[in-house]
């Protein structure tokens, strides 16, 4: 079954679990644990540590393993808030995943300022330059690829933006590692990866601070990640995440370009064969496996339901807010209407995806499509 | 290679480990996703949900699935400072997990007050009572079996003791569970429970709250665990969590009275060998599973050297204090001194650890006693 929404998680990889299974069965002890097999998984750890960091383009003394990006924003926001001087504001972006939106508001309250979106989606290193020249900004959270479009920030120019003023860059890049280089993130940033989002196990993330912000202390309770995150090492799924994450960066960019071009050729189907029908942030500056497809007509619930019946299986945005009344605050960032939200989907494909994949969903949701349009109060023709 | 150090961490059972690569393969998806396939996993949840809380004598919405006890005992204290009244008082065991003392110390501050425990190790609710008439307590934090003692606190009276005065009762379970029945731990209170220490993966645990503490958040940013705490669901790890606890519930009181007994007399073996050696918190209430051993002379971490090589791998004590210069805090509140708890080791045995291994272990024990005794300043022989 074609499976088309790898921005809310991925199977895992096939050499992830072998990682898994190899470290569960071969370095399943307590790391700090004092004998002999314990400081051979130590160094295991250890060994991840460096790779990532080398991916990373930090060092390994800057890497702190953890739950996943959740517990990773929250985090940040707890420790920052505390640690930055107690008159500074904290800029988030209105686009950002509500982990980071929640903290934020939870720990920085009346210091929040919003930074909004234009209509394609992405943060303006000069409107945010321009807003921090008023009040004094100690952080700045601007994730690095949208979930439900897939938009990509120019988190670039907004890091060199926080570092003229001095302040904190947050930059939550769940979506992009796996996706796209990590050696074109920042490196002067708060960074946040998330395994399952790229091949990986679920409970298992990381985040690589920036110099100056030694003090990071996530959970408290022991010198675990050489003290900036408390509780047993899950070295299993770290090994795990680690070889997902090297898979992910060895697809170069004609890989990604192919990718993209063959979702890009399904939303051209869909566009001609649907009339209204849109696809936000369009343009060029998007991750190459996300379709956000704005449709004219019926709710995003029963798009969603015909084409899992036809063995497509896609969203209707981020699992974060399935289940919620509330229409995406990422599209109404956009100043996308709530109607128009409700009758949008999100697309998104993995590495494993292939072009006729593609091409079976375009003719999936024309099919859809001419379902619904049947069914439609006042059509000649009920199909089922 | 036998392996005592249970209580740091635990092998992963191979049922537990079936159980993960089944939700691995075939329950995968986010839950929070709107298809068909995320709701049958999504099912499986709250299927382990509904076995747990059967365990746990709760409800299935009072239970929180988390990342562990460290995650568990820092959310706990999170919340409950800024839920209880601002001048009520948290008084917490001196004998606590470090997750759970540092996590007071910061949310609540001079607000602590620490709870002591005698000679035996265990808190006395007689005292526990008498000090919560002066002052008003918000909060009682005592763990259920001490991580390095293994000794078992009267949870019963305390939780009773906490209800006559209106006190949120805190047990962190992690080393109870799986290794004594869960029923009988207090059905009133905030419980803790941890995967890797009962044959379960790591980086997975949960949390059961009491009546009237609805309100409990861990983690923001989304609607996951009835919104109780944010982040896709580990499925995967859950499962096997729950394999596992079921495993450890599956044995009997003459199951875990043999077992006891196995180390009895290896500690009975042991004193007689070694003139001056101790049993920290001898006594009938403690786990059938926990030795803490004080020896005459030289380091533990010469010890423990010396029975890796032997093939036996045991502890300096806990864990997470490993690397530690400070002595256990644990035997500093049983007034033991430090020069003790440096010649003290920790032996933890799991469900598949055999008489023999105990009575190898005895042997060991004894024989590393003569070599470095044989190797101390002013001996005749000094052997290799």
């Amino acid at each position: 079954m074609p499976y088309f929404d790898n921005n809310a998680t991925t199977p895992m990889l096939p050499q992830a679990r072998a990682a898994w299974l190899a470290a569960d069965e071969g370095a399943w002890q307590n790391l700090s644990s004092p004998y002999r097999s314990a400081a051979r998984a130590h160094r295991l750890l250890e060994d991840a540590r460096t790779r990532l960091a080398a991916l990373m383009r930090t060092v390994p003394e800057r890497v702190v393993f953890n739950s996943g990006a959740t517990e990773a924003n929250n985090a940040i926001m707890a420790w920052t808030a505390s640690a930055l001087p107690a008159g500074a504001l904290a800029r988030v972006s209105s686009i950002e995943h509500p982990s980071m939106l929640a903290s934020a508001r939870k720990h920085f309250g009346s210091r929040l300022r919003a930074i909004t979106v234009a209509r394609d989606g992405r943060v303006a290193p000069a409107e945010l330059d321009e807003a921090m020249r008023a009040g004094r900004t100690g952080l700045v959270a601007v994730m690095a690829a949208n979930n439900e479009t897939g938009v990509l920030n120019p988190v670039g120019e907004i890091a060199a933006v926080c570092q003229a003023h001095g302040a904190t860059f947050v930059c939550d890049a769940s979506q992009w590692i796996g996706r796209l280089p990590a050696r074109d993130l920042p490196a002067r940033a708060f960074l946040v990866g998330c395994a399952h989002k790229f091949g990986g196990p679920k409970g298992v993330g990381f985040v690589c601070f920036p110099e100056g912000a030694e003090g990071f202390r996530g959970m408290l309770g022991g010198k675990h990640e050489h003290g900036h995150r408390a509780g047993t090492e899950n070295l299993a799924a770290i090994s795990a995440m680690m070889a997902a994450f090297e898979s992910g960066e060895s697809h170069d960019a004609a890989a990604r370009d192919e990718r993209a071009s063959w979702r890009d050729v399904c939303a051209a189907a869909v566009l001609e064969a649907i009339p209204g029908a849109c696809v936000h942030g369009a343009g060029k500056q998007r991750l190459w496996n996300t379709l956000s497809l704005g449709l004219p007509r019926h709710e995003n619930t029963r798009w969603v339901a015909r084409l899992d019946r036809l063995g497509f299986e896609v969203s209707t945005g981020s699992a974060c807010a399935t289940g919620s009344d509330a229409p995406s605050h990422v599209l109404a960032a956009m100043g996308v209407s709530a109607e128009q939200a409700r009758r949008t989907i999100r697309i998104s494909s993995g590495w494993t995806t292939t072009r006729a994949d593609w091409r079976a969903l375009g003719r999936a949701i024309a099919e859809v499509w001419r379902t619904l349009e049947s069914e439609a109060p006042g059509s000649a023709v009920i199909e089922i």
